[in-house]
Order: structure tokens, then C-alpha cells, then sequence
């Protein structure tokens, strides 16, 4: 471990700056190519999935209220897949509608058929609003900020707490007539691992806004994604929010992106009947409906929630020890140095670490310089721009447990240099 | 057979109503319930491609190139499956992508993001020009007409000919520089049958537009969906736009929806690589990729090109006799009685009717009636609105052939019987 660099005299800076610069010279001549960037499954849990690739099996095409799915039309999804993930995501499947492969296109086309027509609560189309602005408890999702800039959606970054977003900094927002919208990832949140409280969620809920129209974008990527031995409980979202008198508030989406195929799974939407009518009428124009195929391969691998339950469980095996050596690093190299603090999630796919202020940029291009790619420093920060150029994303479930090992050992070097750099600069 | 109305005597016309009254009544009390809405396909084609259902088969997760195809990217699609339609539909791959399940959602979502943000080549977005106007060969396909209502784009009627569009009508239209848009269904339209020719094509390509944007959304469905025995050659439409002088004039689409699964198929974007990087950068921003399992599905089931034109004649050999029944009893009991005229496709899903002009909603509620559903009349124009209510689409894909013999002699009597009151009011 190295020492605590407030407590060191000059000299002795001088000497440990001196034993990092070897360390870390000694790291590049490893020549590492390693990749920590990005939340995607390792090919070991993908294998969890494979049965997949031969489901739904000759002969079986048709749901539990006989359609056959190999046909157009249900734009609504297969009524037992939405069962099953109504039962893991508290909500009446009514409510909740299976689509396409990724959420993350439920959210643009949200955004989007918004700005074009409005919301079902809107007086007029965004895009005809002097501004649009959003909410975005940070640090927090890349691909959430992407969507708005895309538009020119205004962010507006609020502090994410451990429990949900400062309550005091969302109010005072809220009472901005142009803020329409907040994307929340309530549990274990990307990337800091934050679970939502329900006292904070019935906070968010029962906000007076400015705007009559304001959403809640509710990305509940993680919801059955624990790496403790429990999950934290899904709120029944939109009952909090019809008991919180809006209950047109929220949208909210999940997929099996991190549960089967990244790239091949099915994703979820979740709303009051009014906006899912919204939604249907112009989701209706834009497609002939989901892939029904790929949701009953879904149910015929899954069977039922306990299903679910018992594959997420495979995941944890797998992914809990990444993490598990992740921290263990961290805390080996970084811990009573002051040179950075970390998130501790139970369940996710991240680690948040703040390294010394003004050196997050400096830590991932070190990192870069030797072979070990994190995610780019800003990102988790709306524009890409980390006001405080400290905090780094961890994303550990793709390489295996030793190349975690590795590249933590790294990174660890990377941030106690460039926190030395910063004091000797200093 | 009829006789021709106009030949006839009152009293010959009154007992001509008579008996096709009493037809009309006899076909009521058979209870049918049949319909030849939607251009669906049939059991008997769906399950030609049942083999999907277990494919691409237990451990088989990599393309080519090496990439899992279980995992996130790859916003192109699959090299090899955009090789072997590049081949059907005389595009180079890689000016080709695979998506998701429809090519309407990609059509659906050129137009959203052209209003939200222009084109590669707009001077703002299309959403702050004063008006955005379409141009619609008609009679033409409803779901494209929909995406343009749902945002506002105005729609300007062009008559469709058995080449294609009237070029003169076209040209007058585009120097309304809020033409901004075209839609086409160029090979084996929908609902007549035309196929465009390469003359045609050419002069739609070369136009002079006052909109410097211009888009031709070139909506090839049935680009390899021959009912006779020979397609209709795929134009090599981004060269042929190339050479007339506007590279980036065409967006085209294509999909697997009517080749394997309707609702699970592969769906194809080609356009210039200026056009696709536009697009990309959107599309980048709303998806994590397409499913490209699915794409490894299509891609082990047809192997290649020929693979697909071996696939698709099976089809023709379903398609084709249902498609004969439907002329057969028009030839036999509307030829000659100067109650209809109708188009002979030689691909496609459709055949369209033109019954005697004021009658088509009158034909449609009287087959209703007798428990026959139609395409709803005026579908086939903007707004639903056929100012002359003379056109029908029929669609004999998915009833059995007797049930295509069964529903057609009775819309036949529906046309006659509609032409009938026609003639004794007017």
C-alpha cells in the first residue's frame, strides 16, 4: 500500500513519485492490451444463454393464446413473457409491453415521438418549446446524455446520492417550466451502483412541476442484476406513482440485454394505459411489431420468474468475483492513500471511482499509454465534461477475473501517479 | 357472366338487380367469415422457413469475421448476410446495412430524424421548413402514407402507371421546394403490381428539385417475390442515382418480412455512405445494434443468393395459384361487364381492383356484410381518401385458395351488385 501523500515530507514525494514512475514504466513494458470500458457480458455468461440458439425449437411457434408468432402483428408482445417480467418488475402486465432487442430504443423513440407530437400531457410538441431540458442525476449513463444532446436537450446534472438523486437540487429544477424529463436508473444505478429508496422514489413521484408533462425516464437495466446474494426489491413503480397523484409520470423500460444476448434479447415497457396509448399510436405507425419469435424463445427458456431468478443467479456467480477483485485491489493499492474513493455496489454492472480531482483524464491516459482502456473520463457526466475531472468507470464483466486483477493493479498505479503529479504540481 | 350494363334495357337492368339482389342474399346466408385484408403471408409460406426455429443451433455464435454475434455492436449488421442481399438487390454490401425485424421502422425513423435534425443535405431540420410535402404514387401502400400523416408531411397524389410514376406530374411537384420526399414501392408495387422502369427510374434519379434534400424512400419489398416465372431485375438504384447526379437522393429498404418470418425477420438499409453515416450517427445514438443472432439465423438458412431465389420460388409455387383463382373469377364474372378493370401482377402481394368510380366503399360494406372483410376502401390513397372511390386492394396471400375462390366470386357479385345501384341511380 502506498502511504497517505498528505503525511510525506518532500523528499519523500520526491522518492515515491519516483517508485511510480518505475512502477509504472515496468507496467507499459508488460504491453497489456486490456479492456475495462464498457458493461458488456463476458462470453461466460453468454454460454448461460446458449440454449437459446436452438429455441423456440421445429414445430413450436405459437404463444399460450395461440397466435402464431411467426407472423406480423401484437404490438403489444407475448402476454406470458410480459407475466413473467411484470412479475420481476412489479408491474401489471397489463402495463408493461415486450418489444424489440434494446431499451434503449424505447427511450429514443419516447424522446423522439415527444419532441415531434408531444406527450398525452403536453400542450404542444417539444420541438416547438423555447427550451427542453432534462434532469440527469450524475454521474450516471453515456447513452442517456447521448440521446438528449442528440436533440439538443438541455441537461441538467443533479447529485446522485446512494439512496437516488438530492431531492433538494431536483425541487428547485422542477420549477423550471422547460424541464420535461429525468433519467433515473433506479436500480443499481450505472454507475455508482445507487439503489433507489422508496421514500425517495415517492419523492421524484409526487413533485410538483412546473411542467405538466414532466417524465421520468425509469431504466431499470439492473432490476434482477444482484451481486450480493439479495436483490433489492423492485417498487411497483407505477402504483407509487398513481398513489403519488401522477400517474402518468413515469416510463420505464428493462430488457434481457444482461440477462440472455446482449445484442439479442428483448426489452420492456412499462406505463399508465393513457401513455402506453400515446406510445401505441405512434409505435403502431412506425412498426408492424416486435420480434414474437425471439420473445418465445424467451419464455420457453425462461418458464417463469423463478426461472429468471435462477439464471441471474449463474451471472452473480460469475460476475460477483470480478468485482470482488476489483475491490480488493483497489482497497490493497488505494486504500488510506486519499488518492481516490469507490462505490461498493451490491448488484450492476459498475464501479464508480473518484480519484483525485483534475485527474480522472490524466489517470485514463496513463491507463491508455499502457494498455489498459477505461471507459473515457467525463463520460459519465452530461456533454462528456466532469466538472471536477475525477470520476472513472469501472466495468469489470467483460475480461476474466485474472485480466481484472491485472488491469485493477494497473489502473491503481495510473491513479496514485497522476494524484503524485497533482501534489507535486500542486 | 354478366352482361355489360349499359347494353341493357330498363327492364333487363331491373331484372339484372333482381337477380343479383337475390345472389347477393344467397351469399349472406352462407355465413362466411373470410378476409383478404392485409398482405399476410400463409401458414404454408411461414412454415417453409420453420427451420429458423432451431437455428443457428447449439454453439454456432460467430459470424465470418469472428464476431460473437450474441454480444453488443455492430451497428452494420452481418458482413455476410448484407453481402448476399447486396447481391439480390444490386447494391454493394457496404453500402448496405442488416437491422432489426421491419423496414418500415427504418423508413419510419429517416423521416423522424430528417424532421428532427435534416439531412446530410438539408439547409434545417425539415420540422422548421414552413411545410414538408411528400409525393405518393397512388394507388399506393397505407403504412407509408401513416408515417407522413402522424408527423404532418402533406401528401401530393401521382399517378401510378404499370412503369411507374407520371413523370410529368412529378416534375411539376418538385419545384414546390417543400417537396422534400418521395415514397416507392418500385418492383411488384403494392397494391398494382407496376415495376419500375429503368427509364423511369432514371428520370425520377436525374430530376431537378427545388429541395436541395429530396429523398426517394426506395421501398423495394418485393424485390425477389416473382409470381411468375421470371423477377423483375433488381436496378442497381445507388449507382443509377450516382450517375444521374444525385448520389444521395435514395434511401432503400428491403427486408426478409415476406421471404421468412413476417414478424421475425431481417430488414436491409442501402443508401450512399454520406447517407448512412447521416443516419448512423442517429442510429448510433438510438440502438446498441441490431439482433444479430437472428441475422447468423437468416444467414445459416439461406447459405446465399441462390439459397434465396431457390426459397422463393417455393413461395411462388403457394402464391401463384392463389393469385390465378383471384384473376380467374374476375375474367369469368366481371370481363366484359364494364363493372371493373384490374391489375395482372407478375409479383408482389396484391391485385388491384377498380370497380365502377362511387362504388369502392359501397363494394367494401356490402362484402362486409356478407362476411367477407376488404382492404378498407381509400386506403390505398392519402388520408384514406380515394377521390374517385373506385379502388380496391385485394390480398389472396393468406386464405387457402378455395377460400380465395369462395371470397372473390363473392366480391365479384358485390361489384356487380354496387355497379347495378350505381347505374339505376345515377
Amino acid at each position: 500500500m502506498s502511504p497517505a501523500f498528505e503525511n510525506l515530507s518532500p523528499d519523500e514525494l520526491a522518492a515515491e513519485h519516483a517508485r511510480l514512475q518505475q512502477a509504472y514504466a515496468d507496467l507499459q513494458a508488460t504491453g497489456l492490451t486490456l479492456d475495462l470500458t464498457r458493461g458488456k457480458p463476458a462470453p461466460a455468461q453468454l454460454d448461460l444463454s446458449n440454449a437459446l440458439l436452438s429455441l423456440p425449437g421445429d414445430g413450436d411457434f405459437r404463444d399460450g393464446t395461440g397466435t402464431d408468432v411467426r407472423n406480423y402483428g401484437g404490438l403489444q408482445g407475448l402476454p406470458e413473457l410480459r407475466a413473467i417480467f411484470g412479475e420481476l418488475l412489479s408491474i401489471d402486465p397489463a402495463n408493461l409491453w415486450a418489444a424489440g432487442n434494446a431499451s434503449l430504443e424505447i427511450m429514443h423513440d419516447l424522446v423522439a415521438f415527444a419532441l415531434l407530437l408531444g406527450t398525452n400531457d403536453s400542450e404542444r410538441p417539444w420541438r416547438d418549446e423555447p427550451a427542453v431540458k432534462f434532469l440527469c442525476p450524475v454521474p450516471g449513463y453515456d447513452r442517456h446524455f447521448a440521446i438528449a444532446e442528440a436533440y439538443g436537450i438541455e441537461m441538467i446534472p443533479v447529485t446522485l446520492h446512494a439512496d437516488g438523486p438530492d431531492l433538494d437540487e431536483v425541487r428547485a429544477a422542477v420549477a423550471d417550466p422547460a424541464v420535461k424529463g429525468m433519467w433515473c436508473v433506479p436500480t443499481y444505478a450505472n454507475p455508482t451502483g445507487a439503489v433507489y429508496s422508496e421514500e425517495v422514489t415517492r419523492a421524484l413521484l409526487a413533485l410538483e412541476t412546473a411542467a405538466p408533462d414532466f417524465r421520468i425516464v425509469w431504466d431499470n437495466a439492473y432490476a434482477v442484476h444482484p451481486l450480493a446474494e439479495q436483490c433489492a426489491p423492485a417498487l411497483p413503480i407505477l402504483e407509487l406513482a398513481a398513489e403519488e397523484g401522477h400517474p402518468n409520470r413515469v416510463w420505464t423500460v428493462a430488457s434481457t440485454s444482461k440477462i440472455t444476448f446482449a445484442g439479442a434479447g428483448v426489452a420492456f415497457l412499462g406505463s399508465s394505459a393513457e401513455n402506453l396509448a400515446w406510445y401505441g399510436n405512434l409505435y403502431g405507425k412506425r412498426s408492424i411489431g416486435p420480434d414474437k419469435v425471439n420473445q418465445l424463445r424467451h419464455l420457453r427458456f425462461f418458464g417463469d420468474a423463478a426461472g429468471v431468478r435462477a439464471h441471474m443467479e449463474k451471472h452473480r456467480q460469475i460476475l460477483a468475483p470480478k468485482f470482488d477483485a476489483v475491490l480488493e485491489i483497489l482497497d490493497a493499492r488505494l486504500g488510506g492513500t486519499g488518492a481516490a474513493t469507490w462505490t461498493r455496489p451490491e448488484g450492476g454492472y459498475f464501479i464508480s471511482l473518484d480519484v483525485v480531482p483534475g485527474t480522472a483524464r490524466r489517470v485514463v491516459e496513463l491507463a491508455k499509454a499502457a494498455g489498459i482502456a477505461l471507459t473515457a473520463a467525463g463520460a459519465t457526466f452530461p456533454g462528456g465534461v466532469d466538472p471536477r475531472d475525477e470520476n472513472i468507470r469501472l466495468a469489470p464483466s467483460f475480461p476474466s477475473a485474472d485480466d481484472v486483477r491485472t488491469s485493477m493493479d494497473g489502473v491503481a498505479t495510473c491513479v496514485l501517479l497522476a494524484a503524485l503529479e497533482a501534489r507535486l504540481a500542486g
